[in-house]
C-alpha cells in the first residue's frame, strides 16, 4: 500500500491507509492507548485497543521508525478530529537508547549547550523543524524576488589567495603547501560578476574568525548577498532591499502558514516604502530624546539601533528603519563616498526591529578610485588587489549591493535570544561539532 | 530617461530610448561608424555619422562604459533589423587600458591559462556569460523539481571537526587554536537531516584536496545534493534522480532559449526511464564487444565508462545509463548492501554520454549496521563519528540520496575539454585566483 502523510487522512474516512514516520509519543488514557506518529508533515493519533495491536509496541522507545496502517476513523474528541483504528504496526528501525530529552513536549526542556550537542536529534522536535522550514522559505523568497527582477545566481570560490576586506579575522587553509584563506564575503567575487550579469546575487556559506563569544556571533554563516550595476546610487539598491525583504515575508506568508502558525510568529511591518533617517540625524535623535551625545561618533551602538527601531515602529509603524550616509572612515574602502560631502558614505545600514541585519550600499566603480581609496588607507603592496582591480580597469558601470545574514533575520524574525538557535549546527568559539 | 536594454528596443521603433552598457565594438564600414554596445540582454548597433557624435568617441577603448540616448531605426540590413540613430553619447567609466584579449570575437582567443588569469573580465564575452547562466538554471531547475517533490533545502557547515568519508584528502584549517576541515561533502548532515525533514537537499560548495592536475577535477565545486527518507531502496532515488535530471533539463528547454542558441547545444536525449545495466553485467558487456576482460575489478575505468555510454545511446537512444550495484568494497561505509547479495551495493552511478555525473545510492540506516560497518572497515577510534551515529541511534528510516556536480553537468552538457571551463574561477593545484 502506498504510504501517505499524516496531514493527508482527512481525505480518507473510512479507507485504510499506510502511515509511515516515528513513535513521537505512547500514551495510556483510561484504558486506552494512544500511539501519536509524527511525519514530517504533522502528528496522527493511533489507538491502540487490543491485546495484539498492544503486544507489538510493547517496548518501543520514542523515535522508533514505524510503519502503520490502520482505519481512518473522524473522532470529534482526537486532534484534529481523525484517529486510526485497528492499526497493524511494522517497526523499520528499532532503537535501544533513551532520548537526551523528549521531543514530544511542547518545548524543548533543554538547555542551549545540551540541545546543540544533541542537535541531530534535537531538530526533529515540531518547533524547531519548524523554524528550519522557514529558514528555507527565507532563502527561496529571496532567489524568486531577484531572479523577477533579472538577476542571474552565481557561486563563487570560498578558498582566496588574500583576505577579502582586511588582514583580520580571517581562517588560515593550508593549500597544496601555499597558504590560502576563507572567504569572509563574495564582495569582490559580486562586484566583478556585475561587469558580466549587470545583477547577482548569491547564497551561500561566508566565514569570519572573530573571537567573540556573543549572542548575536557565529564563525561560520549563510550570507543572502546581492549586488546591481547602472544605479543612481545606493537609494537604487535600498529599494531593491525593501522589494526584496518584501518578498521574502510574502513568500512566508503565502506558503509557509502552519510553521508560522506552529510558532506564533507575528509577520514584521513591512511598509512599502521603509522608513529612513540620515546617520548624524539619527545621532541629533538619541541626543533629544534619549539625552545621550553620540555625535560625532563614526558608529551606532546597539542600545542607539534599538531606540532607533523602537522610534520607526512609533513613528511609521515599520519595524524596518534605513540609517544612510555613514562616515567614511568606518566603511570599507570600496565604499562610494556622497559626493555633496564625502565624509559620509552613500552606505546604509537596515535595523530589523532594532538591530542591524543588513549593511550595503553604493560602490566606487572608477579604477582610479580604486587606487586613491586604497593609498589613503595606507595600503602599499596592491598584488592582493591585482585581480578584483583588473575589473575596473576595464570598465564598471556605478554600482552596489548589499548582503542579508540569514540567521541574523531569522532571530529577529522569531524574537530569539540567541543566533545558535537560528542556525543549523552553528561553530563558534567552542563548537565545531556536531 | 528610464534605461531600456537593448533586446527592448524592437517595441519603440520611430522612439528615443535609452541604452547602457559597454562599447563591446566600434567598426567603420563604407564611411560610416557603427558602435555596437553590450548590455547584459544583448547588444545594440549604434549608427554614428555626423562628426560632432564621433568626435564624442574620440579615443574611447573597449569596454569603456557607455550610455546613449538615441531614435530607435529599424533597419533591414542591420543586426536584428535594427539600429540606434542620431545618438548622444554619455560615458560613465572611462577605459584607459588595453583588453587582455578581445571579447568582440565570436570566440575566445586566449589559451587556457590567460583565459583564467583574467576571468574577471573574460567572463563578459557573450558565450562565456551564457555558459554561467544556463549554470545558474540547472541550479534553478534542481531546486524547483525537488521543492515540487516536498524536499525542504538546509545549508549546513562547511567547517567539521573531522574528514567526512576519511581522513585523506581533506583541507585543514587553523580553528582558533583547533584543527578544523573543509568538508568533503554534506553527506552526514544530509542524512542526519532526514531524521528531521525526511527529504532535503543542499547546493553548496565542497572541497577535495586531491593533488590531481586533469582535465575532470578541481578542488572546490557545487555539489548538488538530495536525500530522501521512507524509500524502498536505491530504486526510489533513481526514480527521483531521473525526474530531477529532466527537471533540470526542462528548465534550461523553457526559460534558457537564447543561451543555448547561442552556445548551439544539443539537449540531451533523457527518457521518462533511464536504461540502467547491473554492474557485473556492465562488465560482462565490454568483454563481449570490446573485448575487454575486467570481470572481478571493483570499479569502471573512464574507458568502460565511454563504451558504456555510446552502448546506452546506440541501444536506448539515452544519453544517460545507470549502472548499479557496484561492488562493497570500492563504495564508502554507509553504503547499503544488496540483501539478496552483499558483495554488491544498493549503489548506482549515473553515466551522463559515457562520464560518470552521480554517485548515489541506499544507506544503512539502522545503529548495529553502522556500528559492524566501521568495525568491518577497521575504524578504531569511533569518536569522530559520535554525532553522526547518535541519529542513528534514535531512529532513521530507510533513506539514499546522491550528488550531482554541477560543473561535471555542464561540462557534458556543453562537450567541453576542460572543467575549468565550466567553472567561474577553478581552484586547482596551480591557482587559488582571481
Amino acid at each position: 500500500m502506498q504510504r501517505i502523510y499524516t496531514t493527508e487522512t482527512g481525505a480518507h474516512v473510512g479507507e485504510r491507509v499506510r502511515l509511515s514516520g516515528w513513535l513521537h509519543a505512547l500514551r495510556r488514557m483510561g484504558g486506552i492507548n494512544f500511539l501519536v506518529l509524527r511525519d514530517v508533515r504533522g502528528t496522527m493519533q493511533v489507538v491502540v485497543d487490543t491485546a495484539q495491536a498492544l503486544a507489538g509496541l510493547e517496548g518501543l522507545l520514542p523515535e522508533t521508525v514505524l510503519a502503520v496502517e490502520g482505519l481512518v476513523a473522524a473522532e470529534p474528541q482526537a486532534p484534529g478530529g481523525i484517529e486510526i483504528h485497528a492499526p497493524v504496526f511494522e517497526v523499520l528501525s528499532p532503537v535501544s537508547d533513551a532520548l537526551p530529552f523528549p521531543l514530544n513536549k511542547p518545548e524543548v526542556k533543554a538547555g542551549l549547550p545540551v540541545f546543540l550537542d544533541h542537535a541531530t536529534i534535537g531538530l526533529r522536535h515540531p518547533a524547531k523543524r519548524a523554524l528550519f522550514r522557514l529558514s528555507a522559505g527565507v532563502m527561496a523568497g529571496f532567489r524568486a524576488t531577484l531572479n523577477g527582477f533579472g538577476f542571474t545566481e552565481i557561486q563563487t570560490p570560498k578558498l582566496v589567495a588574500s583576505a577579502t576586506e582586511s588582514g583580520a579575522n580571517v581562517f588560515g587553509v593550508d593549500y597544496f603547501g601555499q597558504r590560502a584563506y576563507l572567504a569572509q564575503s563574495p564582495q569582490f567575487y559580486k562586484q566583478i560578476m556585475v561587469g558580466v550579469f549587470e545583477r547577482v546575487f548569491e547564497v551561500g556559506p561566508v566565514f569570519r574568525a572573530e573571537p567573540h563569544d556573543t549572542i548575536r556571533h557565529i564563525n561560520e554563516y549563510v550570507s543572502l548577498d546581492f549586488e546591481m550595476g547602472f544605479i543612481r546610487d545606493h537609494r537604487d539598491v535600498m529599494a531593491m532591499l525593501t522589494a526584496v525583504i518584501r518578498g521574502i515575508l510574502g513568500h512566508l506568508e503565502s506558503a509557509y502558514a502552519p510553521e508560522l502558525g506552529l510558532l506564533r510568529v507575528t509577520l514584521p511591518s513591512a511598509p512599502p516604502e521603509f522608513p529612513m533617517i540620515y546617520f548624524p540625524d539619527a545621532q541629533q535623535l538619541i541626543l533629544d530624546r534619549w539625552g545621550e551625545d553620540c555625535r560625532g561618533e563614526p558608529d551606532l551602538a546597539p542600545q542607539h539601533e534599538r531606540w532607533l527601531g523602537a522610534w520607526a515602529k512609533e513613528q511609521y509603524g515599520s519595524d524596518f528603519l534605513f540609517v544612510v550616509g555613514y562616515p567614511m572612515p568606518k566603511r570599507p574602502f570600496y565604499t562610494h563616498p556622497n559626493p555633496a560631502d564625502p565624509r559620509y558614505s552613500n552606505s546604509f545600514d537596515l535595523l530589523f526591529r532594532g538591530t542591524e541585519l543588513v549593511t550595503g550600499g553604493q560602490r566606487l566603480h572608477l579604477y582610479q578610485d580604486y587606487l586613491d581609496a586604497a593609498a589613503a588607507r595606507g595600503y602599499t603592496d596592491l598584488t592582493p588587489f591585482a585581480t578584483y582591480f583588473e575589473a575596473f580597469q576595464h570598465g564598471m558601470p556605478p554600482h552596489g549591493g548589499c548582503a542579508i545574514g540569514l540567521e541574523r533575520f531569522m532571530m529577529q524574525l522569531l524574537g530569539l535570544d540567541n543566533i545558535r538557535l537560528a542556525t543549523l549546527f552553528p561553530r563558534d568559539l567552542n563548537r565545531l561539532a556536531p
